[in-house]
């Protein structure tokens, strides 16, 4: 296993005694007292400031990931902080642990699916993408990833907003055309509303403003551990994770001791 | 155990068809598109929009706490993605569980640490207070959280900027005021460079803005959290976690097999 | 910061094409046919194989904690699992970092309070030592660790049984002895029942085997993983975690959208 | 929002004030002192004790999955335990967070193949089964999940252990067969050496015990978490993380400032 080594590379920050670099920036002579966090989180991703345009779209994206109120994921950081209120960060951590294909794989996913459909075949016009696209879905037996949504209907109130940003900044362009198309298409294909969702808008705009889809997933994962942390300084003040154990534990206590096949 | 219940409640955000509200607050009409990323998460932590001088002041902080290099965190990220790159939200949840007393208490406890001796005693002066301060941790024996740093002396660049941020926008008070005078106590009671450093600006800040310091380490959690995805979009473009298991791995290998009393 | 390197050594494990060393045993001749998991699990925390004593007050620990029944940690690892199902891995630990102060840093607690009292002052007999330990916890106003619980009273029955192993495999030794006597003397001091718990008798076993305070929650950690798994087995045939979410979001969904300063 | 609620049930454990249940046994009177840790963890994944062919099956099958040397799990959990001491159970946690589909999927993959292989038409023999398997996994363009190993070639030592203890106990049945009939035809389709690695083995045995192919992840995770424990144990004695961080971050500190663009 004496194999030759490769050199470990990285751009993401060094310091000096007297000066901080973040990605090549100086900490604090340019993002200290002039970047917001978006702004530090476009420059973390691209290794780039983003201008007036790139911030307010990724700004937006970001604000809107942030709280989805009591989600699964804002319940286990309550559970976990009160375990372990020394240890915030592994509550946050937990909570993190949560976002997986359920409920966070959408932006993912959409970003993926539009990607893969312009790099296909970048002739085609939008329309007939979003057709192919659809009825390659619905030949899978597979659901549309940003599209639908169990309480937002017929619209998802996110999305015209999240869109309308887009077009304010010029970042309205192929992806988001296409996300849109392949939302009515999808509405037709099955007779029923299927809205372009939150996720489905974020899909589209992380891949307006140039990121991978493996990178929307970091995205998505940004908002929301600034969400449980707001989970969890309410926790602090208001806290309803021991209620939310002992009903529980309660509720499956009443049962006799010999139920031990349950699940199986 | 039939206890009478408590009612769960929450202020976090609600949801009906075609509204969302966070905070109280309406997400399209009042958030997307018009609050930054930092302003966000200074709605979340305390249900109040801060005001342009409480955002800039909360955005230096946070964008100071993003990206600090290669740090034990970020590498743990890195090898935990190249374990589960389907799960990149629990790469960097690894991550984040490494935010302990070694590398990230500091903020907490210099907030804890002003803002006990301000509700100590009001009626002393700062300079008073920072003396009993020193006197009583060199006391006890413990190292005063927020003091000194291992490379950036005798100055951290980034306190001396940070507090220049807060002067201009009015946030410098009185838990600055303790907090430098605790650096120069220090000092002069250990005969050696003790700069406060950023974690003690940080602490400092939070006391300001009117945060608890339990909510301090959450700041810091958010922070980290962006330099974290920030590590994995690089690692997916350059990865270097197989070369720093491979080099430990074969490091580690070269021992016999009798070797079972390693740190026993 | 061009410093000298320390070389980096473990005995863990080793392998070669044919053959398989863990903690110096060779793992397909001496381990898998003949080990149980907690042997293995002794072997790995000690670099010994434990004599059959040993194993069976070892194993006896670490049956015990595994199953608790429906604690927080567990309703967050099946919170994490509904969002994120194909980690299994990560609601595991997404429960596992709950294992803190609140729950279970008791044993360690217990292990370290035995060790500290022995270490102190191995000429004084269990009966002055415990006297003392008790004056010394209630003058500083802490609780005991491994002393008292609030359903199991007056006598905490695995304690009993546990200690009943320890006899019988000849690990009944002055740990066992000084943890007994302060739960004598923490009745009489504060005249109400004060039943050494499982937390302290697993406390004191650890102790018994050789093991450092520090170890111990290692120790617990191994068995709540194991009861972790259990309840995502029960899961995936029973699932609960969306009527948990499900009821809690409806709940905390009944207030006005106004509310922002619960918990403020 | 006002459905109809579901009962919460749950087999998994309940007590009273002087007995605890665990999937329908009483713990002191059935488990402590008569059950070592790998029964157990039978015990909580099928709700019935093993009997003693079952227990020397899965208790090989588990001792099998401790421990791999320093993985990158192993090496994620010793950094996380730098940051965080305190937590020690997070430091497992971010560990277990890497057992993905990179090195942990595959002994649930293979038994998901295998079941899905028997399940799908019972009438036909191995040979035949496993002939196509090899030439769907083949055409697919996929890897075969239990098969090949990079350093145990031609024979991976495990793969025979695992299968004799499992012959000697009665359980070497028909998934053994057709694992061990994938590996031939694999390697007589590909013309190299593919030998059932010890994933592959424990796949199908864990398919012998009747377990479900979900499952399977779970008993990889139990005996990472008992191997994480070792590790850090090790490491209290014989720390090596900050070695490994100051040498990565001394490598990447020598870039110059303007490298931002790595990984881009």
């Amino acid at each position: 296993m004496n194999q030759a080594r490769q050199p470990i590379r990285s751009g993401m920050g060094r310091s000096t005694p007297d000066r901080i670099f973040v990605q090549g920036r100086d900490l604090v002579q340019d993002v200290i007292g002039k970047l917001n966090l978006g702004d530090m989180a476009y420059l973390e991703m691209t290794g780039r400031l983003p201008d007036k345009h790139q911030s307010r779209v990724f700004n937006a994206i970001l604000v809107t990931l942030v709280e989805h109120g009591m989600t699964p994921m804002a319940i286990a950081t309550r559970l976990v902080y009160l375990g372990a209120p020394e240890s915030l960060q592994s509550a946050v951590a937990a909570g993190l642990c949560g976002m997986g294909t359920t409920f966070a794989g959408t932006a993912e996913g959409a970003a993926r699916m539009l990607q893969a459909a312009w790099d296909g075949d970048g002739n085609q016009d939008a329309d007939t993408l979003a057709r192919d696209v659809v009825a390659d879905f619905r030949k899978r037996g597979l659901s549309i990833p940003g599209i639908g949504h169990n309480l937002h209907k017929p619209r998802d109130p996110r999305t015209a907003r999240l869109f309308e940003v887009a077009r304010e900044e010029g970042y309205a362009g192929r992806y988001v055309e296409l996300m849109t198309s392949i939302g009515l298409h999808a509405e037709a294909a099955y007779g029923k509303p299927l809205p372009v969702n939150a996720t489905g808008a974020i899909g589209a705009l992380c891949c307006e403003l140039g990121f991978s889809w493996k990178a929307a997933r970091g995205v998505a994962v940004i908002g929301r551990a600034v969400g449980l942390v707001g989970h969890l300084v309410e926790e602090q003040g208001n806290p309803i994770a021991r209620e939310i154990w002992l009903r529980t534990e309660e509720e499956t206590s009443c049962q006799d001791e010999t139920s031990a096949d349950i699940g199986r």
